[in-house]
């Protein structure tokens, strides 16, 4: 994909999305996803900071924001590069299978498209792990009127990780470097084991300052 | 907000969540998962049409498909009329309230404003179930090969249905139109008492398919 995804406009990406054209795919969504909710995170704190509920928290804000802001950007450029390692696959799936050469040169490219297909989603599933342990954090302290803001930051961050989950496991059984296999399998088990317990967290706090 | 959200780059949407401007906030990024899910519903079932697997699904993949390019355009202007109903909120609250006559037209508007605020996120918790219900009936006959982008899509929907309860109980307090709250107050109860469970049930089907 030449042009740059994230310079689409909203409209046009999810139009996008629903062609018959796989890429952009669930990948480049669930990495958006969690952008959106490391978003939401930095404008609660931006709502909150410098307001009498901060008082004694400007630390804890400021480490926060800081996440947020970091994430965001990195999750925006996960979208988008998501899209570019999905399309490597598609493409040298589609690379002629002939000859025997034709077999190896195809076999190589389409190892090197899966290991980035496989890695991509993998650190977003752990940027976004990240984004909802800041959301977890800024529920108890932040501004009570966009608490359901901070919820649905923490909603975006859950589903950001459990989607990029499905695509590392849907490529993981075509991965043939081991150590990556290896990796990816072990991470992202890590990462689901606590998902369902973190997302109730957050959940739960934000019902909590709802009252 | 003058300008066309939905005309925004997906970059400059995402840093302008991030601004201490409360709009665009949570409803729009909830409307706008929600779409995000109904694309890829679209792009999964234009995946599996015609191909082998589709073989006897020819008219629920139809249904599907319609189904998802509605909801898909209707929650990207819900993303949008959810911004301009909360901007309206924003700039009813700033108004004067010095005399008697200021406070009576302060209420008015934020009455207005506040009515609006809680019906489009109620449209969006409505819409975003539509398309939880078509990644259900998508996840068993879609191509298998972009099962992780049905998962993604149900996925997305159950995180926009929640993430719009949050907004509609957020404002439901300040509601003072008895009607409108108590049908609110009833049609978010009733789709978040089946949502976990839709929500199970889609994730099934997708991890099955996944093995």
């Amino acid at each position: 994909m030449e042009e740059r995804l994230n310079h689409l406009t909203v409209r046009a990406l999810v139009e996008r999305l629903a062609t018959s054209d796989p890429v952009p795919g669930g990948g480049t969504a669930a990495a958006l996803a969690g952008a959106m909710g490391a978003a939401l995170v930095s404008m609660v704190v931006e709502l909150t900071t410098g307001r009498p509920v901060a008082a004694g928290h400007e630390a804890t804000l400021t480490e926060i924001k800081t996440g947020a802001t970091s994430w965001q950007s990195e999750l925006l450029n996960l979208a988008e590069l998501d899209a570019n390692a999905y399309a490597a696959v598609v493409n040298a799936r589609r690379m002629p299978r002939e000859t025997e050469r034709e077999r190896e040169v195809r076999a190589v490219q389409l190892g090197v498209a899966l290991r980035d297909a496989t890695r991509i989603p993998l650190a977003t599933a752990r940027g976004a792990s990240e984004v909802l342990d800041l959301a977890i954090r800024l529920a108890p302290i932040g501004n009570r009127n966009a608490v359901s803001d901070v919820g649905v930051a923490g909603l975006l961050a859950a589903t950001a990780l459990r989607g990029a989950a499905l695509n590392v496991e849907i490529n993981l059984p075509f991965v043939s470097d081991n150590g990556l296999r290896v990796e990816a399998a072990d991470g992202i088990r890590r990462l689901l084991e606590t998902v369902d317990e973190r997302d109730e967290r957050a959940r739960a706090a934000v019902a909590e300052r709802l009252r």
